[in-house]
């Protein structure tokens, strides 16, 4: 789905400005370094991204998949063996700075670029899947949310976070199938197909098991667990099949609450896209289209935008001083 | 429902040994010292001693109620001012210890008491209900469980934790009504009176606040906004209807499940207790009987059967030995 080029020997000259885009969620942060031409030089990735999850850690991975990113580069074309991170501007989109706090502390952080951009992981999501067009996008990975932009307007339904929100995303699947099992286990709730796959993913074979596993975990891996749901889905265990309904129904919820025109493009995203897109509503699965770029593509087109904005801001200035 | 007696001067002498009990919970750790005569001579009250929120924690909680306990003590009766925790023998029941791992890592603790004997905060919280006879317990407090303990034998039915466990309890109830508010909020779930308490227990205004409040919290916090969901429910709201209905189906499930002798006695204990009763079967409500000791004198109990137990196999080894 990456619409900008792997750069290829002796095609596009590499140019700058060079522009790293980041996408920071809560399992991985992801980095692609790109220049002006569109093309893609470096890749890289490391860990949580997610300054919910802690601000530092946040900070180091988001240069560890910097540094990964302009190396790889570097190691495809010895023209770039002096580019430093300095030299580089970044667009990061990130979960969880939809918390001002989180925003706040992340917008004071010294970074090592050039200069930073900070969004949302949902703006750059949207940018990155329609190329910078009016869209929507819903996300269902580890966490889920909806969001549309059009017409300079932003809307957000969900991205309520772990277990309080997230209803149709891999950790809350992930938990139904451990309340199910336990409630099974314990002869409160119905047995139900989904307890054999919790207890192979898991490696236990009771409950103390689960709950040794599972306690004090964070929503990943409760995420590893939502294929077990769909796997008893298949072999139509009733419980699995009430779970799913209320996943999607949630789903197709937010579809209807985006708003997005109906000429403008919605994709679906993230981890257990896949998965649950048999399970929406009919007409909501015709109206679904693949992203054009993933997310970190669409950091980069955040950091365009917001330096076109700058310079568009500079040229007022200086006119209306022209003015004076 | 202390039936132990506090110590009044110029009553019963003070006598050893003297036993400290202490019961270690998710939100706090409490502790007594007793003497032979089941006087309370002092109590201390401390931090979490939960040992999966932190094993160190846990151990530092124990030891500061011990020694609050001890302290309040000797300011009593200066006859106590020699004494130490190296000369008092402990009964700890806790949280988390029915995880292998969280037994053995306590169990590996230097303790600072002459002796330790170490339990689940169940099998103290039932010991001290019934004073030491068969009985069951119903724990709703942040977290939910049931215990029976009859002719040596003991069940449990639930103790899961939370998110993935412990319907019925403070912090499943709080989460509900979370999760209520934030569904309405986004309009997708039916609005409901639980949200005005919701955001006015938090002190906030709209989901990006309730969110902020709540995100990566322990069960505490959401215990915190229980009340929010009986709230709602005496203004007939639907919403807290269903919740309440479902929390109190699970601990009437729980009862049932617990299979003790109608004869034997059955408390519902912890925070959540007293405002859940109401709402429980007709039939078990009856039967509950108030606790006559809470959780700690329960740890002292279990503390004196193991040392009755560990005196008569001093004793069967001696005979042993004698036949010889």
């Amino acid at each position: 789905m990456m619409s900008a080029q792997l750069v290829q020997q002796n095609k596009l000259s590499i140019e700058g400005p060079f522009i790293i885009g980041i996408d920071g969620g809560g399992t991985k942060c992801k980095a692609v370094l790109m220049d002006r031409n569109n093309q893609i030089l470096g890749v890289g990735i490391s860990g949580s991204g997610n300054p919910v999850y802690g601000v530092k850690q946040a900070q180091a991975s988001i240069v560890e998949c910097a540094s990964e990113a302009l190396n790889t580069a570097k190691s495809r074309d010895h023209k770039l063996i002096d580019l430093a991170l300095e030299d580089i501007i970044a667009g990061i989109g990130l979960a969880g700075v939809n918390i001002p706090l989180m925003y706040e502390e992340m917008t004071k952080w010294k970074s090592p670029f050039k200069s930073t951009f900070i969004t949302t992981d949902l703006l750059i999501a949207c940018l990155g899947a329609h190329s910078g067009k009016d869209g929507a996008v819903i996300v269902t990975g580890t966490g889920s949310c909806g969001y549309s932009y059009a017409n300079g307007k932003s809307k957000v339904v969900g991205a309520h976070g772990f277990p309080q929100g997230d209803k149709g995303s891999g950790a809350w699947f992930g938990l139904k199938a451990v309340e199910a099992t336990l409630l099974s286990l314990d002869k409160i709730g119905p047995e139900t197909a989904i307890s054999p796959y919790v207890f192979t993913i898991l490696d236990v074979d009771d409950s103390q098991g689960i709950v040794e596993k599972v306690a004090s975990k964070t929503s990943s891996l409760f995420a590893s667990l939502a294929s077990a749901v769909f796997s008893a889905l298949k072999e139509g265990d009733a419980t699995a099949i009430a779970i799913v309904k209320e996943g999607s129904d949630y789903i197709n919820h937010m579809a209807k609450l985006l708003n997005h025109p109906t000429s403008a493009r919605i994709s679906l995203l993230g981890g257990l896209s896949e998965t649950i897109t048999p399970y929406l509503d009919k007409n909501l699965q015709e109206k679904l289209t693949p992203a054009l770029s993933p997310p970190e593509v669409g950091a980069v087109i955040y950091a365009r935008q917001q330096l076109a904005s700058q310079l568009r801001h500079e040229a007022a200035t200086v006119s209306i001083k022209g003015d004076l």
